[in-house]
């Protein structure tokens, strides 16, 4: 049997288990062309978070009662497929299932250059995206001072890694001393904001003395609004996330922004990595390159067993994860 | 005696009359390489508020008991400057004042080839806010439409008359029916929506059938949050004012609008026209030449005395304005 984890219920505000159901059914059964694959790990993303409410927005939400849409990273188990052989370690789209059925489309063939997880983090769409906003939409100049909002994050602490390698000033906000202790000792950031225990506006002040001009945002809410108030004349604001806004039942409120940036001669850029997806191959073998390098660290914190995805996605609501977080199934 | 007006008591909130004060001083002594100017025409501009303020901003703020400085047009009534002859017309950096002094840094000679007021308006700072703005900052596409708010004024009804030229559909929001209709019926407009007397996002649904591509904001505050709670995928904001802001005691607070930019995959771009002074002639050569054609109109209104300079400053926050506003003072 496949168990699967399904959406019963749309959540209002932070979701709970209840929000879920895991569910069983038959193993399915491939045509030609196609694959199956026993899921080893799934991602839980934050950006999930949106597609369990029913509204517009870039890509469809997802249906209730049906398997939750996500990536990960699988084995195949039976190939109707030429190009793929039984073995084979791929990284997929799939959905929060125990099996999944895959085509050329869905899924890519790993090799064992790299750990298989890197397929779902700094050399999947954790990675691109940091790739991405940081260098075309923060269009980052020599000399200047960047800040990341959710710096130990998946995308975060790509960002930081990615900035330090050219050059730049690094500056991360975050949620505990323990990670910013791994993001100054390990992944060589200059400066860390403890956002729970410090005057955010006091520390950044300290720490940029010469002001902010890339502004990564993960988080939005009160943190951005805090940060934005510091930003230099020309400073570009790269809107990645709203980590603390996902789970908001109503519009969430705070001080008017763009005043700011009219201030300031400021931008603020909302950017989705499929929007680069021409440029995908540009960002993999840079990304690539730069991790057999050994230029820049791949960090995922890994949750056992397929009945923890839940959990394990609620988890990235309270800051539980450094790095990309990722189940691992079996 | 020259009569010049200072600003006394930085306002808080609307600024009033009295935070003004008309002096008088001798008429100014001039140097070698510097000429006399007799003011004809002054400009009021809803940025000058924010100079009003004393804080940090992208330029220095007005000292109080000194003569506030703007910029205007007049006639040269003594010269010790090889360039300019007694009865020259200038357009020039000066002071609320009966008279100024300029120099080849502050002052440009005016032919008769236009209005001179047209130096103040769409051949100046105005003209050049719009362009710049939409052309650069808004990156408008074939087919696209765009959203003004303070349609009506200085900088709006210009852009709106570009984007026309360009072939764009043109929405503009402004405060009155007469304002529309002038509007629609002088400028070329597609449609526009009075903010006073309609629901702007019933009527902005209505008059955009495919979306919001580009909004141009001279305004700010609820009126932005409206319009960009309509914005398409991959929309550009172009923060060219906040005057409805301008005058807020407190910090302005409203729906957070990052999460939509996100969403959106959009971007919102303050910007000030010095951002362009290496393009100034691209825009000036530009804008000259549509006026000649008949392609753009040139819109002022005048308020005649010097005495009603503060007056004619202060009913820009009421919208008293259609097109540039200038104050003649002989």
């Amino acid at each position: 049997m496949n168990k699967s984890i399904t959406l019963v219920k749309r959540p209002v505000g932070m979701p709970t288990l209840n929000d879920f159901l895991i569910v069983e059914n038959k193993i399915p059964t491939i045509r030609d062309g196609e694959i199956l694959i026993k899921t080893t790990y799934l991602s839980v993303d934050p950006f999930m978070r949106g597609k369990m409410r029913d509204r517009e927005s870039y890509t469809p939400p997802y249906q209730l009662n049906k398997p939750i849409d996500c990536s990960g990273i699988g084995e195949v188990i039976e190939s109707k497929n030429s190009n793929f052989q039984v073995g084979d370690v791929v990284s997929a789209v799939m959905s929060w299932s125990e099996y999944n059925v895959g085509t050329d489309l869905t899924v890519r063939k790993l090799n064992h250059e790299l750990p298989y997880t890197t397929a779902q983090g700094i050399l999947g769409m954790t990675g691109r995206t940091a790739y991405f906003g940081l260098l075309y939409k923060g269009q980052p100049k020599e000399g200047e001072t960047i800040v990341i909002s959710g710096a130990a994050g998946a995308v975060g602490s790509v960002v930081g890694q990615i900035a330090k390698l050219k050059g730049f000033r690094v500056v991360g906000i975050c949620g505990s001393d323990e990670k910013g202790q791994y993001l100054i000792n390990e992944l060589g950031f200059d400066a860390v904001v403890n956002y729970k225990t410090e005057n955010i506006r006091k520390a950044l002040k300290h720490h940029c003395p010469n002001g902010i001009d890339i502004y990564f945002d993960n988080v939005g809410g009160d943190i951005t609004d805090q940060v934005v108030s510091l930003i230099n004349f020309g400073a570009r604001i790269v809107i990645c996330g709203a980590i603390s806004e996902y789970n908001s039942a109503e519009v969430s409120v705070g001080p008017r922004l763009f005043p700011t940036l009219l201030n300031k001669s400021a931008s603020a850029h909302g950017f989705i990595v499929n929007d680069f997806d021409q440029l995908r191959s540009e960002a993999d073998n840079q990304l690539r390159e730069w991790v057999l390098q050994g230029k820049i660290k791949s960090k995922e914190t890994i949750i056992e067993g397929f009945e923890n995805t839940v959990p394990a996605f609620l988890s990235l609501f309270e800051g539980g994860n450094v790095g990309k977080l990722l189940v691992k199934v079996n």
